[in-house]
């Protein structure tokens, strides 16, 4: 007998952040970008449709480029933790009253069944899924390393990190709340607007033990519910000074960075997909958490700016005054 | 309602790699490289017993240093998910005839009451503890950000990562199932003795995204089971990179590295503690294991050497050969 | 016969940027922060008169703290080529009416004779050596590496880099014109002045290949002579991004940093010595020049930010607009 | 009147180490390797002729690869300091009844009159110049840092490091005191065979600040006069780290590295370019020397293989044993 019996049922749970379909004006442009800048591998495409993985993923894709009209994000996708999840949360869903789409397997290709729903309070399209296949790289690309499925190449992104949305302020608190009690993210760091101290200004959450697989920020200037940012992970702090050094020399909007966040201690830097200006970033290092008693840390106004920035390029968040990386990923940024 | 009923037990689990009790003959000596050196922190000191943690850590120690006469390992301490499950795991030991001793509270300082017993086919004396203390850092020493202990110093390692231990080949395969059908550890990569196909060689385990919490090698030289080596975490691979600088000009017994394991793809150096003789892995990088469905990778003869050493100074392990690396924590090491 | 007959005579040269003398009201707080925090080593002490080498100078100083009222630099130190060479400039000033001021054997430890004049067009006071002994490090301190003069420890300084003095614009031509065509610096990178085109507003100038033992810049703040800072070379990028890291958190004032230069491409980062109050730059990596012809770059008004920043936490040299960084040593600073 | 008066001659000298060309059995496969993987640019081509240069060097080419049927060296080029060097270096050598071969401007594309001869006691085929085109890079590839000629891309090879080059024990003390009398090397660390005293083993010269711009080592096991290596200067030590953990993913012979030399302190990582399978190291770092009074330091024979590797994969130079990197670039590596 083992002392873990079968006995235990944990219940319906997300196990990662899984990918995301950004619309994209130009398929070409954005290619261009995710796949020969920052080194991500086209596993397959379909019509105007382009799916992309990271080196070090072994999944059918992270990323799902649409060419269409608008730069939309279609689907935030995350990966549930066994197959009869998607089940148990789609019951579990209607049992809510929320309106849940089944998505057929194959829509997206080389994904099993999937539903889909907005984000209560937020929104936003969200997906959850667990059959997704594992195609092996073309052996031009195959790494020998069997842990990655295809070579190191170009900026050398490695994997999806998280999202970060944002979320108008008077729904903000609804949506986080919401996430934590029905998706089991926790709370890990956080900050109330400095002039409303029971609404939440931003707030990072995870189900791993990174500081956050999903972030949701109040989006104070636009109050739409809107992508900040798609992150992606770099090995090293120096290969995001690396990315930053090759991508200030492209026709590529840059963002902000290099920069150390005190709120996560990971390394970023953020720059604009030329096809769907969505904003990406490019995201290093960090602390791990695994204590199981972890106590969410607040941050207060006098400290928030070294929250976001701990060294380097800073992010500047007031609404409207210098404007740099407050808003959506259709935002401002620096010439 | 929430999606996440209480309904759901997961039963007793691991949380973490939590600390290591080393039998030191020079405690002098070993604060001077644990704490002096590689930066860590002194939270507590009880006669012969010091207790340390590193800078990213918030809880008590993570490393406890008894100077005595044997320097062999005291205890390999787990931390488990909840506060019942030490007592959880205490009931379910004792149904496989397992003889298990409560460690009564403050035994170690700082900790709670934990239980003791001796791996089944491993003989390595496993704790299992929830409740530490969180002391806050002396204000000299105190960081600013939240999230660490201490301010970054010395060569800055910022937690413990793993444990390595060996047993003799004949039990190994009882150790290995054992600690994934009782502990819940999920094997992440893999090999079998190339002599003995059935047996395992090495099997990197964990409980958490890390491709290891827990590595158990077949000791093929002495047949012993002892401790290979504890790794602590760095930032980043410049930081293994400086460590070997500055350790090959003091008087610290070096072993091998710096290079990148193709296994666990994380960057490595052993050096020895110079008061106990243990040997030390300072580890960084390495990829997370965020697929629910992960497949254990299996490493055959032929490509071994690769997944010792994908670059750098090669790790070998033909036993008796040259001899590097190939024995417990009291073993041979370069000049 | 060599190819190279003694027939031929170069002149006086200057050598190399030697050492630099700075005034502190602290000689304690100073001494922590050079000694303790970066790592230097003090090679000895003479009353409140500290002497200070990087762990990669074989010399005796690159760094005089002299406790003081008043926290200004006492002398710019340069090293010529040739012992002969401290008397052939005394003769060619001399020449230039220019007044000169023997400065005996010893009056710096560890230094001959050297001599001193003001700067023409500057007002800084230069002075010119070429005997320095080459003490060995204690034994506890000295490296293995014969490269080293001791083992690498603290933030990692490893030599002096550069000088960067202001000078009011009403004087910077014939400043800049002087020394270049009489020390033999070669411009290497410069600007004008946004509104008035012939006037220089910075020029990065060298003896070596690096892009500059000596920056000359416009003070147009204070119109006065000060020192804006001098610089302490780091082994690489990384190193600046963990020196950053560790001053944050100490009770170091924070100028601006990490960030990668345009103008020399090396990485920097300005804090302020707690002593002296005068501005250190951090620096690592740049290109070197080896072009015998290589043509002085210039940055025009448009491209300039970019040439101070090319990426990272931005300079900014608008005067007295956000202050960072606009004025002397003495100046402005984050908090 | 200047201190630095016209009338001081220094006579010819060498400025850098210029360009080398390589013959190569397949300009295809060199191209991929050079061009595609190390991120050269691919200047000119002429015939079964390829002119590269790096991302950081303004002159028309550092590297010529030249399809022919014998992978051999055909010349090893240095660039002199002044126009009329070029002749008065021909002057001189004539003197010595040194044969001596006008290579008309043109010979190499983009280059001046060149003159060409044969090691003394060496055989290595040296050319000097002086005259060299600097073309801006076509706009797609051109740089917006002004000095570089093109963006940063692939592993990012910045620039031309140094030679290697080998020489039989018999002619090596001849070879080596040559060129440090005629073109004004000086010896800055160096090492005698340990069983013949007066021999050189080794000699590490430069006319730069860098520890060599030029190496000169007895090929003890072929005897015969080869390159060793030729070298491409990379950012950081992070760099070598990643072409590492790239080449050894691709179909590039791999030799040994990355570790760091204890002679000159920089990182090295040594590779074979698969069209012409000479050795290419890719290094990084390592200390300037501005002492115009530096003493070259001796290595002796106990201290040698640190010198050699002061961490990581060790070089082993013992003729014959395990054969790694003891011949030149045609020779053994690792598969």
């Amino acid at each position: 007998m083992s002392l873990l019996s079968d006995r235990f049922d944990p219940g319906p749970q997300i196990a990662q952040c899984g990918s995301i379909n950004l619309g994209t004006k130009s398929l070409e442009k954005s290619l261009s970008f995710f796949r020969d800048t920052l080194g991500m591998e086209e596993v397959e495409r379909r019509g105007n449709v382009s799916y992309l993985r990271c080196y070090q993923e072994l999944g059918h894709h992270s990323l799902v480029l649409t060419e269409q009209d608008e730069a939309i994000v279609n689907a935030y996708s995350f990966r549930v933790r066994r197959p009869q999840d998607v089940e148990l949360f789609h019951d579990a869903l209607k049992q809510q009253d929320i309106e849940v789409v089944e998505v057929p397997a194959g829509t997206e290709a080389g994904r099993g069944t999937a539903i889909r729903f907005l984000l209560p309070g937020g929104e936003h399209p969200f997906e959850l899924y667990f059959d997704i296949d594992k195609p092996r790289a073309p052996e031009a690309l195959r790494s020998r390393l069997p842990s990655n499925s295809s070579k190191r190449r170009g900026l050398g992104v490695r994997r999806i990190d998280h999202f970060n949305i944002q979320t108008s302020p008077s729904t903000i608190n609804q949506a986080e709340q919401w996430v934590r009690d029905n998706l089991g993210f926790k709370r890990r760091e956080f900050a109330y607007l400095p002039d409303q101290p029971d609404t939440v200004m931003a707030s990072w959450m995870s189900v791993t033990p990174q500081v956050h697989d999903l972030a949701i920020v109040a989006n104070r200037l636009d109050k739409k519910a809107q992508l900040h940012h798609v992150a992606f992970n770099l090995q090293d702090f120096s290969d995001v000074l690396t990315a930053a050094d090759v991508i200030r020399d492209l026709e590529v909007s840059y963002g902000v960075g290099p920069g150390k966040h005190g709120i996560g201690q990971a390394m970023y830097l953020y720059v604009f997909d030329p096809g769907s200006d969505h904003r990406v970033e490019l995201y290093a290092g960090g602390y791990l958490i695994f204590d199981p008693d972890w106590e969410a840390i607040e941050w207060k106004k006098e400290n928030f700016p070294e929250g976001l920035t701990w060294y380097g390029d800073p992010i500047d968040t007031a609404p409207g005054s210098r404007g740099r990386d407050t808003t959506g990923s259709a935002g401002l940024r620096r010439k």
